[in-house]
């Protein structure tokens, strides 16, 4: 079940890329290197800082297809995206708990400890959207949308904590899932957020 | 010939590193640093994604010589810089085609299957720009420019395309130089472009 | 002492982080991974690009509650932060003359040569700066402020030279510290920096 969501979540990755580079007017070939950046680039941050050789996907040349194909795919739709809003703010999210709970296995099975098996998480979660919008020259979303970053933290340590009493894996799934979606789409729902830290000095730095 | 081109890029590179530096008002450390991320970053990550330790120019000190060196020649120079425009053009278009090509080889000699020796002569083309244009806070021109980046995919598919057929790897590397030139020196000439993707929804993310 | 001075250097780095994602609005979350990438950022790339697996704080979590907790002090100190200013600037260079001399170490550990390690002590003197300026997207400040990174480079230089010549490894420390501490003072002093590279053409780039 996790793989097939991570299907779709990549998917859902590479589309929001593509969308953010169309706000750039960016070429048919910066799309696609936005939307695989945007999809797999919280994973290869993961791998790189955790020592993970070879990087996930380039095992696995299928990855790039799906989301340079997700990318292209949201070029086609995107006179429709805003009907489509609904449904691809549930896929985000979906993603984003399917890239935190897989963030946490693969930090687990090399063995690291568990503040780095929950930083491995949220890296996986939202890297890949940080660098989307460092690559379209904006300030991160993540750390200003609604609980969105926050989900990822809550996810992995919900996950954490249920596989830590025995729960089984599918339970712990299923559960991370739920708390995950339903958070998020309560943030997004009635605009739930973190307080924002505001800062803005006459003279400094 | 592929090395002395090699050393002609990096210099090219990090001299348009300098340029973009100074654009932005830096000061003489960061026109060398800038310098140096734009001629060596492009093959750091790809090294450090490949897993390809150690990264190449911690092994040879020459190139950090070598792109410092370029990237204040840049300062000198500045002021002629817009009579020497068509052979910079010509000298980042061989760097773009021979960071490409060595970026295939490299990991063809580890292995990799042929989506990731193609990304990664790409990522070694194209990453160094995107780099010096994060640096300089800018969106990237790689992403816009005329088929900057859709050359070096032309390139490395061509590349690999004639390595397949058993071509010699000396009629390999010159039939790719000469498809890479050409294309690039044809889309500046007759301002070729991709098809651009804009988006601009009235509200969305 | 290099340890305790290590533990002051990334607090006071996190903090700067956090000021700076004040500056653009960021919610708590943002605000401390903002500090934590400040803070170890700069360890992080040095790890990665030198092939120094696994990376310092993987293996030490007390590093990240560190500087998340550093990063929400600053939060709640945010209003009085003109009044600590010369504190602040201060604790700011200690740690950066900690952390060019810290990586200068690991470097020399690992067995690279001189280029190498001036290289590994600048990257981790002042890549979390960098980091932290492209997550808030801003032309980085290293680059422009009064002799930041020139003062990692002539502390690396310096470092490595009275070693060289068998000085004991305290004297190293403290002759280090004395010049970068007062090369960057002097410089916030009396405005001193390196010459800047203007470049504006009227069409290039």
């Amino acid at each position: 079940m996790l793989t097939s969501i991570y299907l779709i979540a990549i998917t859902a990755e590479a589309m929001s890329g593509a969308l953010a580079a169309g706000r750039r007017n960016m070429d048919l070939f910066g799309v696609a290197v936005i939307a695989f950046v945007t999809a797999l680039g919280g994973g290869s941050v993961r791998d790189v800082l955790l020592g993970n050789f070879p990087v996930t996907w380039t095992q696995n040349p299928h990855y790039i297809y799906l989301t340079v194909s997700g990318g292209l795919l949201a070029v086609a739709l995107a006179r429709f995206m805003h009907r489509l809003r609904d449904l691809f703010l549930v896929l985000d999210a979906l993603g984003l708990v399917a890239f935190t709970i897989i963030g946490c296995n693969v930090a687990m099975q090399l063995g690291y400890d568990v503040p780095i098996v929950i930083i491995s998480g949220i890296t996986t979660g939202i890297v890949g959207g940080i660098l989307r919008d460092v690559l379209c020259n904006r300030t991160p979303l993540v750390f200003r949308q609604e609980l969105y970053a926050t989900v990822s933290l809550l996810v992995a340590m919900c996950y954490l904590y249920l596989l830590n009493y025995q729960v089984s894996a599918d339970t712990a799934l299923l559960a991370s899932f739920s708390l995950g979606l339903l958070s998020r789409m309560s943030a997004i729902r009635w605009g739930l957020c973190l307080p924002l830290f505001r800062y803005s000095p006459a003279r400094w730095d």
